[in-house]
């Protein structure tokens, strides 16, 4: 049985326990938001090391760090480092998202190596064996496809994207909408130019009860993916982003139905005040399912900064419900990620999260805040830094400039706002 | 005359021409908005090669960096080297809070060489000379303090921060509310210790008219200080913050009826639920003066990031309306920032800033988004880069890590969803 349908059937399975522990709230309420389809935990029967994570409605807000290989760069003992990296820094879940070299050798690698769930893009898969087989990515079968979310879902994956919601009728939209970056998902412009290619619909939706058996199989969560997300401010909330949304909603319902976990993807690049709109429009239409994000970027000019622009746009977004934030690094748009951008890119999340959780009133989160308040106005430097975000970067700074004042840091020395109140404003 | 006796009697200043200038709107937009109050523009007489720059309603976010030596760390030339550093980075406004070395030498250096506005707090200069004179800041006089006021202002500082809200009735409040952090202002943090240990009321309230006068001469805007400003967010929005608010208010009034210009600081770390209240809030209590923040950090866990958590609570505050955004350095809370940090914490506030500025419709923002967005989506590289907040950051790191599939980027290479979208999915 999957957690869906054993929380159906009443049960409380190991993975609800650990969540329930993790998260401070009882077993009973985790059991109840699987069984509604308001939590998900991605934990795939093959993943044999996972520590179980819950995603989903008052839950911490959860970050993921995309890693992974391209045509041009990374190989396996690159990824294996990103990977460390990701979870030494705080994310509780990791994408593989390789496309160069022997990725599956490289996928099973990964999956043994983390304890964190794992989430990948088959048709990433597909797509290389296309290059290998036919000459190019556009002229993978169907079969090929199914056939790398098989192999993916047999090895352990927890959680796959899967481009369900790019219909006919959403590229319709998409092509009369007339954007300015059209489609920047890079699963979702394969699924989209192999309908236009070979003039049929999706085939993931189309045969979409065969993804269902699979997914089913081995209790993968279906993470259904926005190909029509917008990839720029200017593109944000348009027709084809929303055709698809109602497309993922109803998908959402049948996944439910049939007993497969599942969450909904969402963007992208969103001017700040349509962020809250977005969050509520996907909640309603797809019966609350959790909702993962790329971002949004809150701005286009950023480059080399977007782990910044995805934290403003995380924060905001998580505070209006998102569940799940994917990272973005400081490459994006630019290259591919090296082992500090995924450091960088995991606490920029987090940060959003955390502040997120605070508003959310998510259980322990401002808790936090005023152990480390109350240790700062002890001056209480050692404390301030087990309770820091990242311990080694605190320490690094505070102790890399001298201070010559007792207690105090070299920013204020002797002016001291702390010493000062203390001496003269005691309560 | 000030600038806003000038725009009360219909004259149009040639720093009015200049700031309509650069903001893309009518002279008479921004005449009138001085006139109002809405908008200041900081220019100090006696700074000769300020490029004026106006702060408010309708224009874009400006962005503020503080440096300036501590009595632990900094000389003349490193604090030389930041002020560059930040002027580069695109700050539109430099604080010197020295308070360690020869103070007057290192502010008119900084004078001299800055097109930039310069704010200051001049309860430091008097701080440190009571430190001289009399062993302790504590022991500075009324008159020390004045004459630090004077010498900043004949200097051609062009905004000074006052902390002359923090009554004996704030301070009582205060008291009665008991805080985690008590005082983190730390010009509050010393005026406020002062009043205690004197038993007297805050001479900058009390006298506060030769204080106009000494702004009035020299045009000096003042930017009174928020020294019962949250240090954490449990403190955030108490009834010692809103007791100053509201004399602040009170202070606003009676400098525009003066002829001086005036603007008010604001918090601070602040919950992400309470940003948009206290900036609607200060707007109300103090006729729409325009409101200059610090942060707000919307978590206090972070350190080591705070450019990070304050471009989230700056983003959201400057969207409801905030004008005027102090830097938050990622050596915030640990240590006197270096000229690294001084960038970084530079370009994290003009991300926060630009995001809020297309939400709020200034002039010119979106277009810049739309520009960038439809160089991302021909692949102009070039075009990219000279759009990029930080040109330098963008070609560093596109250009560190190579590709071989023609035009894309390293992260996606063969998989560049643009180059798919533009072969198979063109309108």
């Amino acid at each position: 049985m999957t957690q869906l349908e054993s929380a159906r059937a009443g049960i409380i399975t190991a993975q609800m326990a650990q969540v329930a522990a993790d998260e401070g709230r009882s077993t009973e309420y985790i059991r109840q938001g699987v069984a509604d389809g308001t939590i998900v935990i991605p934990a795939n029967v093959n993943h044999k090391n996972l520590k179980a994570t819950g995603v989903g409605l008052g839950l911490k807000t959860k970050v993921n760090a995309n890693i992974g290989t391209s045509t041009d760069c990374g190989n396996i003992q690159s990824e294996e480092e990103k990977l460390q990296t990701a979870i030494e820094a705080g994310a509780h879940a990791v994408m593989d998202l390789s496309t160069g070299g022997n990725l599956t050798q490289i996928r099973r690698r990964i999956i043994e190596q983390s304890s964190v769930m794992i989430g990948t893009v088959p048709i990433y898969q597909a797509g290389c064996l296309a290059i290998e087989k036919y000459g190019a990515i556009i002229k993978m079968t169907e079969e090929d496809l199914f056939e790398a979310i098989s192999e993916h879902c047999a090895d352990g994956v927890d959680f796959i994207t899967v481009h369900c919601g790019v219909t006919r009728q959403a590229v319709k939209r998409l092509k009369e909408q007339g954007r300015i970056t059209n489609i920047t998902s890079r699963g979702g412009s394969i699924m989209a130019a192999w309908m236009e290619l070979h003039d049929k619909e999706n085939p993931l939706y189309q045969q979409y009860d065969r993804l269902l058996a699979i997914a089913k199989e081995y209790d993968v969560t279906l993470s259904l993916g926005d190909a029509m997300r917008p990839g720029c401010l200017a593109d944000g909330s348009d027709r084809a982003q929303i055709e698809e949304l109602i497309t993922l909603g109803e998908l959402v319902k049948r996944a439910k139905n049939y007993g497969v976990q599942v969450m909904v993807e969402g963007p992208g690049h969103l001017p700040m005040d349509q962020i809250e709109a977005n969050i509520k429009m996907q909640k309603s239409l797809c019966e609350n399912a959790p909702f993962y994000i790329l971002g949004p970027l809150v701005t286009d000019i950023a480059a080399g900064y977007d782990h910044i622009t995805s934290a403003i746009g995380g924060a905001i977004a998580a505070a209006a419900g998102a569940d799940f934030l994917c990272y973005v690094t400081p490459a994006e748009h630019l290259a591919l990620p090296d082992t500090q951008d995924v450091h960088d890119g995991v606490v920029a999340s987090l940060i959003a999260g955390h502040a997120a959780d605070i508003v959310k009133g998510i259980p322990g989160a401002m808790e936090r805040d005023i152990k480390m308040s109350k240790a700062r106005a002890a001056l209480d430097w050692q404390t301030q830094a087990e309770l820091a975000l990242d311990p080694v970067r605190f320490k690094q700074v505070h102790n890399a400039r001298v201070t010559h004042t007792e207690n105090a840091c070299s920013m204020c020395g002797q002016f001291c706002a702390i010493k000062m109140a203390d001496d003269y404003l005691k309560k």
